[in-house]
């Protein structure tokens, strides 16, 4: 059997999930809506994984030229994004200071994503819309102080994030990158999630972001400062983790502001985030309306 | 008639809402679910003010004693928090800095807030809870670059936030105030939510604190940096505000960090935030179990 992967799309505008299989999509919420609505209630119901076992053995329902992708949990609770966790980065921000003792965090809102093949959006109030490709931990278990040892236990699946930026607003406060990580449609989610079975899909995985074919981004999960299970035990101390509550981990050196000049991303750039194990994430870039 | 209150509550452990009338609620969800869920629905709907006049006539379902207030807006996509907005709050970082350009901003997960007559939950992890007293604006008409002309009509309701906060964990991290913002029960929305109709609700109201009586922050909606109209315009720059996101408009000089030695939360103690027109927001306080 081919990798599990579970989408939430659209086809004719109407949202639905389904498992993604050999020529195209097994629609699974024409079946299950009753007791799951949206993959988050899959996800709650620890169903994930049966689901998709289900839908391996059917037909598919529809091309994938026939759907739209979206984010692949709709209207999660809490969206965490870590900001700095590959070791050169820190030493990317030239500010003379040590490696942190905490994880800098920040929120974004689901409006910020798109999902896979849907272009991002440069919007009219700035030109400096970048990329960072990274990991992100979906939680299938609720806890509070769950300890480092029990930590993936509460992780139902892995997906990608294109954690789009846009720089010039990240740094209109002093504290605070709120305003640049929350432009309307800057980011991406998806393309799917796989289900989150044993630690080797997460412990050692290759990373890696290209911009028009041209590599970007490129690290490995095992160079984590603040590792997989360390997160979910850091962030647990102070909020409850929920089903389908998303952890976006963290980007590898080399997003566009880090070239002199910056490379910001302009229409028709097509952004591909990559890692073993979990899929491809494409997206174009479109100007704001 | 009296002011119209619409609130959030809870009887026997089922969420409701209602209008709050002369002698308890009247419940609203047992007759309008079906239209509108919760309150958020009937906000999109733009029908606050004709719920709250079917209710003026009706005798209170509940008394006040029987119910448990929750937030008034149930799952709110986006909470949008402004960090320092009264003048002299700058003053207060004694760093030397000018007055910001821009507001700073961050976000607050639903979970982090309690309901009226809830107490604030002092976490474990740190005994420095701290209250800050804030008006919000409820957003009811959805937009995008929404001029300050017009940013107002955007407004379907206010109400008050204690913008509970955990001091050292602010600090965790170089940029980003997400952790201290974010403990589970740190802070508090309520009692209720006040239809917007006029700007006389808004433009000159006086904000107070008290903790256990004793008057610790105290100013005007007139002394804003970054006016209610401002602050509509520019979130609408980078996101599109929908009907249900809440906007914290920030907190005036004098919260227990900036007493010498610093006055924190304790069990015990009740924190009321008051303001002129919009009502009293009490929470007392309680350990972590």
């Amino acid at each position: 059997m081919s990798l599990p992967r579970l989408a939430t799309y659209s086809v004719k505008g109407a949202a639905r999930y389904g498992a993604v299989v050999d020529g195209g999509i097994v629609d699974l919420s024409v079946r299950h809506a009753r007791d799951y609505p949206t993959l988050r209630e899959v996800i709650a119901a620890g169903k994930l994984l049966s689901l998709a076992d289900e839908a391996a053995d059917r037909m598919p329902d529809h091309a994938i030229a026939d759907i739209t992708w979206l984010p692949p949990v709709p209207a999660p609770e809490k969206v965490i994004c870590i900001g700095v966790n590959y070791p050169d980065r820190n030493a990317e921000y030239r500010d003379g200071q040590d490696a942190p003792n905490y994880p800098s965090m920040f929120m974004r809102s689901p409006r910020s994503f798109v999902g896979h093949e849907t272009p991002l959006v440069r919007p009219r109030a700035s030109a400096q819309l970048d990329y960072e490709g990274e990991i992100v931990l979906v939680i299938g278990k609720a806890g509070r102080h769950i300890p480092e040892s029990a930590a993936l236990d509460h992780v139902a699946a892995i997906t990608l994030c294109n954690e789009g930026s846009v720089r010039d607003w990240l740094r209109h406060a002093k504290f605070n990158v709120t305003q640049g990580k929350n432009f309307d449609s800057s980011g991406s989610l998806g393309p799917w999630l796989v289900p989150y079975t044993q630690e080797s899909q997460l412990a050692d995985v290759r990373l890696t972001t290209r911009v028009n074919g041209e590599l970007r981004q490129d690290d490995r999960t095992s160079r984590l400062m603040f590792p997989f299970r360390y997160l979910i035990n850091y962030i647990s101390t102070f909020a409850t983790l929920v089903p389908g509550d998303i952890i976006v981990t963290g980007t590898p050196t080399g997003a566009g502001a880090r070239f002199d000049p910056p490379r910001y991303l302009k229409p028709g750039d097509v952004v591909d985030v990559e890692a073993e194990g979990i899929g491809l994430l494409r997206n174009g870039v479109v100007d704001e309306a």
